[in-house]
Order: C-alpha cells, then sequence, then structure tokens
C-alpha cells in the first residue's frame, strides 16, 4: 500500500487527527458548580476586570488558531478552505506534539484578504496566537502585516518566516565551516513569494550584502521596478544592490550560496560548477528540490540541504514553529518581531556544537529534543527585551 | 471558601477547562508521513473533490464551534466576547462530557449582527455545527435565523431553544398528570426574548392555543403592535389570540400553567392561589426564580419546577443540547429544524414512565445516563425523516 493510500486509511479511521480534553474534574453537580454555572461567573467578572486575566483563568494562553483560506497548500495550490483542513489538524497536531500547545483549525470560506484580516481580529480575544498557513503571496504578506500591526497578540506565517528562520539557521553554521563572512558571500536566492522574500529579508538583516534574487521573469532588478507589486518593490531595498543584470545560469559564477524555495529541477550541476569553492547549496523547491541532494554533491557542492528527511541537513520548518510560539505564548507576546525571529535562528544554529559541525551536519534534526525549549527561551527573551510583551513591563 | 473562590482557584490551577488531544501516531517520521506530509495530499484532494469528504477524513463531522459575543451572559449581561470564554469553555466541556463532541469555543470582540452572522458562514467548511451563545434578544433570533437559512450545517441557539426544549419535555409530562389536554389548558407565559419567545413557539407547534405572553410593559396584545420590534409582532400569532388585556397579576385567575423566564420574584403566592386546581408552575428565572419552590407548593401549586438543582423537578438545559448536537452530527444533519427540537422534547419526556411519574418527577435528571443517547436517536430521525441532511437521502 501507498503511503497516500496508507495516509487515506489514517484519515478515515480516526477521523481526523485532534480532538478536545477535558482537564478540570466534571463528574457530578459539585464539578459543574464550579468549572460552569454558577461559579463560572467569578473567572468571567475578573477578566471583564481586566483582560489580561484571561491568561490566569482559561486556556487562552495556550491556545493558538491555525488559519488558513487553502489558496496556496504545499503542493496542491489553491484547493480551498474545506480541502486544507487535514492540513491544518496536522498542523494542530505538531504545534502539541512539540510544543505543548493547544492548537485547532479555523479554516476559511473565503479568500478576500480583507475579511480574512476581520476574522482573525474578531477573535483575538479567545485565543494567545494565530498561525497563518498556506496562504497565498503576495496576500500572505500584507495580511500578516496588517494582523501585527492591528492586533495584540503574535501573529506568524510560518510559510514566510519557518523556512527562513531554519535556513539562516543553517547557513549560520555553513559559514562557520566554510570560514566566511556573511558581507562577502555571493548569494544567489530563486523565488521571491512567500518563503522566499523573508529569506532574503532575514539574510539582509544577519548581514549578507551580496543576495541577488530571482523569480520566473529573471532578476530583480531596479530596472523594471514599475512592473512590481508591493512586495517586490520592497525587495530591492535588500537584493542587488550594486545593479546587476545576469541571467540565472550565469548568476552562478562566483557565487557562495544557492538558497532556492522555487521550483524543481531548475538548478543544473553546470550551475553548480560554477560556483565558487566550498559553496553552499540550500534547495528546498517542495516535495522535489531545484537540484537534488545527490546531484549538487556530485558537482561539486560543499554543503547541501533540501527539505528531504532521507538525505543530510534537512530544512525543516518543525524546527521553528513549536518554540517560537512557545515562546511567545510563555511571554504573553504582543507579537513576535524580527528580533525574535533572528533569536529563533541563532537558537537553532546553536544546537550543532562547532565539534559537531560538519559539512553533513549543520542543521540539528527535528526529532531532537532539545530543540523547542532551546527555541522558547531564545524567543521569549527577546520578546521580553523589546517589550512586545503584556502586563507590567510591556503593554 | 465560598463557591466562587473555589471556582477562582479551579480556573487558575488549570488555566482553564480544555486542551487538544492527539488521535493518531505521531512519534516518528513514518508517522508524520501519513498524518502531515507528503501523506495529507491525499485525504486534502479526497476533500477538494467533494467537500462531503471532510466528514470521512477529518474532525469536521463531530466539531461544533460554540460562538459567543458575550451580550447576554446568564446573570452577568454585557460582559463581551472575552469575558464571556469561561462559560463556552465551560459548554464545550459539557458538549464532550455528556455528548463525546469536540466542541471548541470562538468568542467575538464584536457585536455586529451582520459581521458575526459573516464570521460563523466563514468558518463553516471545517466545522460540523455551531453552538450560538449568549447573544442577546432580539439580535440573537435574527442571527440564528439568517445562520439557519444560509448555511449547511446545524446552528442552535441554546438560550432560545435549550430551555423551552427541556420545559416542554416537563410539561408533556405534567399534562399526563394533570389529566389535561394542552389546548384546554389556560397558559401564562412571563418573559418574551431569547427563551420565552421559543417557549411560546414551541407550546404552539405543541398544541397549546389558550397562551398569554407577558413582558415588563405588561401582556402581549394586538393593541401595541405598532410598537414592537420583529419578534414580538410574530409571537402574537401564537399568543393572546382571544385579545384579551388584563394585568399579570389578574392573568393568573384559572390559569392551568404559569412558565417564567424573566425575573426574580415577580410571582406571589397571592398570584399562585389565584391558578386553577392542579396548578403548573415553571418558574425558570437565574439564578432566582420568579417564585421560589417552596413558596410555590406553599401556595398550592400542584406541580413546580425551577432551574435549581436542590429541588424537585429542574429545568436543566443540559437535557437538551448534547443530545441535539450529537443526533445532528450522527445525522450530517444540515440543519436542525422545529421537527427535531419537538422529537428532542418528546423523547425527553420519555424517559419517565408513566409508572414512576409524579408531581416530584415529571423531568428527568440531566445525569440519568440515557439522556444524550435518547435524545440524539430521536433528533437523528427526525433530521433524517425532513431529509435536512447531507449525502445521498439529503441536498
Amino acid at each position: 500500500m501507498d503511503i497516500y493510500k496508507k495516509a487515506l486509511k489514517l484519515h478515515e479511521e480516526n477521523k481526523g487527527k485532534l480532538e478536545i480534553k477535558i482537564k478540570v474534574p466534571c463528574e457530578n453537580k459539585d464539578d459543574l458548580s464550579l468549572a460552569y454555572t454558577p461559579g463560572v461567573a467569578a473567572p468571567c467578572l475578573e477578566i471583564y476586570n481586566d483582560e489580561n486575566n484571561s491568561y490566569k483563568y482559561t486556556n487562552r494562553g495556550n491556545t493558538v488558531a491555525i488559519i488558513s483560506d487553502g489558496s496556496a497548500v504545499l503542493g496542491l495550490g489553491n484547493i480551498g478552505g474545506g480541502a486544507s483542513l487535514p492540513v491544518m489538524e496536522g498542523k494542530a497536531m505538531l504545534m502539541k506534539k512539540f510544543a505543548g500547545i493547544d492548537a485547532f483549525p479555523l479554516v476559511l470560506n473565503t479568500q478576500d484578504s480583507e475579511e480574512i484580516i476581520k476574522i482573525c481580529k474578531s477573535i483575538e480575544c479567545g485565543i494567545g496566537g494565530i498561525n497563518l498557513e498556506d496562504i497565498s503571496a503576495p496576500r500572505c504578506v500584507e495580511i500578516e502585516r496588517r494582523l501585527i500591526n492591528e492586533m495584540n497578540i503574535p501573529v506568524f506565517h510560518d510559510d514566510q518566516h519557518g523556512t527562513a528562520i531554519v535556513v539562516l539557521a543553517a547557513l549560520i553554521n555553513s559559514l562557520k565551516l566554510i570560514e566566511k563572512s556573511a558581507s562577502e558571500c555571493k548569494v544567489i536566492v530563486s523565488g521571491t513569494g512567500a518563503a522566499g522574500s523573508s529569506i532574503i529579508r532575514m539574510m539582509y538583516k544577519y548581514g549578507f550584502r551580496k543576495i541577488y534574487a530571482f523569480d520566473k521573469d529573471g532578476i530583480l532588478t531596479k530596472k523594471d521596478i514599475e512592473i512590481y507589486d508591493d512586495l517586490k518593490k520592497e525587495l530591492l531595498e535588500y537584493v542587488n544592490l550594486d545593479d546587476k543584470n545576469f541571467s540565472f545560469e550565469l548568476s552562478f559564477e562566483n557565487a557562495d550560496i544557492f538558497v532556492g524555495v522555487s521550483a524543481k529541477g531548475i538548478v543544473s550541476k553546470e550551475m553548480i560548477k560554477k560556483m565558487n569553492e566550498k559553496s553552499i547549496v540550500f534547495a528546498m523547491a517542495n516535495p522535489e528540490p531545484e537540484i537534488s541532494y545527490d546531484d549538487a554533491k556530485d558537482a561539486g557542492a560543499y554543503i547541501v540541504g533540501t527539505g528531504r528527511s532521507d538525505r543530510p541537513n534537512q530544512v525543516n520548518n518543525l524546527l521553528a514553529f513549536p518554540g517560537i510560539f512557545k515562546g511567545a505564548l510563555e511571554a504573553k507576546a504582543t507579537k513576535i518581531d524580527d528580533d525574535a525571529k533572528m533569536a529563533a535562528s541563532v537558537a537553532i544554529a546553536s544546537l550543532i556544537d562547532y565539534s559537531q559541525l560538519n559539512e553533513e551536519n549543520v542543521i540539528v534534526s527535528a526529532f531532537d529534543d532539545r530543540v523547542c525549549n532551546t527555541v522558547c527561551e531564545a524567543v521569549k527573551k527577546a520578546c521580553i527585551k523589546s517589550k512586545n510583551i503584556r502586563g507590567i513591563y510591556g503593554k
């Protein structure tokens, strides 16, 4: 039986992947008089007097809504909110398994950005955070930014930042191995959508200055600024600073790093061969990378990573989002800002000791049980430092 | 320690009452390849091809959203969505405990009816039903009706119909004891809000024809139709059919039944004394009834019921909503219509054998473990009979 048949069987036999569990006594009238009427009036009034008390008396502080309109589901495209539900149940499952967070899916019929924003804002008072998922670019960027600005709970779009945080962690470790600084490396990024744009911003923030970005129409360049959407216009602040105009193929000449979040098979062995010695290739198109791990190694790449679990250096966003949400929730954060995301990258990178670092081991396994707590602590600290938190030290 | 302090302690120590539980294996890469990527694509595509498959491959068919704007929370009034969260967590707890349903609270910042309707409709594709809770009248009636008409999943506002279904069950049994038919009984209903209006409609549907309804301004009468809102105008189809115009006090003369869902202490012993022999009094104002159980008995009432658990004949909506939702979900119902609600009343009434029926036992205990399944089966049958269901026999 193939994996898809097995998956269908699993989903049908269990009717999905989540259920609700009661965590207080609920056996008799006395129990109900505390958990429900009349006793429940007491926590209601405490929250009425101070909204922050919902973190004290309800599960709000450990609750994340996983929200999707199903407009850009991994490998499936725009299948709509309803059909994306199995993915969102899966995401909630991972939140619980890896971070102990109680997440529930909220899949939407609408793909209207303003409506999605309104819905998210309307449910803020009952949840601790929002994980946006599988929303198409560039809408996802606008929706997330609006929500980050207009809401008082952390909002995080994993498709944008999850991969970015993890690949930056892998690059931080890779740089140690090749003994180069970020600023001197020539970087080619293929893909400027949700993940690509966040990767570019984070790499720039980390210190990379020679980034060249490509989409299906070629290199991002100021010459074409008129035809770009707002997201691409903004990326010009971070890429192609010396205004080059080479083809994708030629861009590999003297490149140190290739990062792909684009399409299967678009990178050839010949391109890899054009790169500098000790080249770094992260080909993360899903489910099939821009160039396979084996081909990239064969062509001489020094460090290669993909999204695949059957090869070394798996870039898996499971390394990031559970700990990020856990940290944000524990800090009672009002937002996850760029510093918090950077802190997550550095924390993930730190989990490989220099002594264990080698070209087949630049990124820790998602099943390493130190990951979530390490990321959590780093993000928590960053949120507190930036005062993006509730309570007396925050807002 | 009083009950409110105990309740606060319970809520603080447990941080609320619910959590998420994973119901599939999730231990290693193989597990994740079925429950998450890449296997999860298979159920997604099945749902994309036929929306009804979400009932087969996800938890949708056992999921109910408990939605409130906190505009009319029992005993607390308009405290807003956020402060109502402990009640909604409690309701979800009861759904799980009594019917095995996975319900989650969704409390809203907004009290705009159109926005609430939009939000409910937007999340339909991921849930099996909606329980509206603690929304103020008459908005709650309009919101529920719109949703019942415009959605393809069951929507049920417990504050309207829960009490109505249970009190009608109690009246069905009470009539057996006093050996009168519904149509010959003079009925006084105090309160024409969410619960009162549903009680009136259900009593009429059951056969009561001499119903007189009172609100704080006096008897409902066609003379005042100009100043009534739509809800009250509609009630004139069911009440005061012979166009009487008596005061609340005088209305008790020759009355057989009093049903109160209004305010504490507004019924005196003198009023009860004016009623016919073998009078029936259901005084359900909460937390303190229109007249206490003891005073009503003392004044000569034959059958008395209240909302209180420390007296006989407790009218508890816990008798209704768990089984109603369970039946609707098992039928894959698209709505819970009036026939389904009536079926629930009759089913609840049926749980007391004629041999056990007496004036202190006209309604079964909410902790009787036959209740949920009996209501469930009756509602399921009613939904199937009316073809308000998905799949080949439904729509």
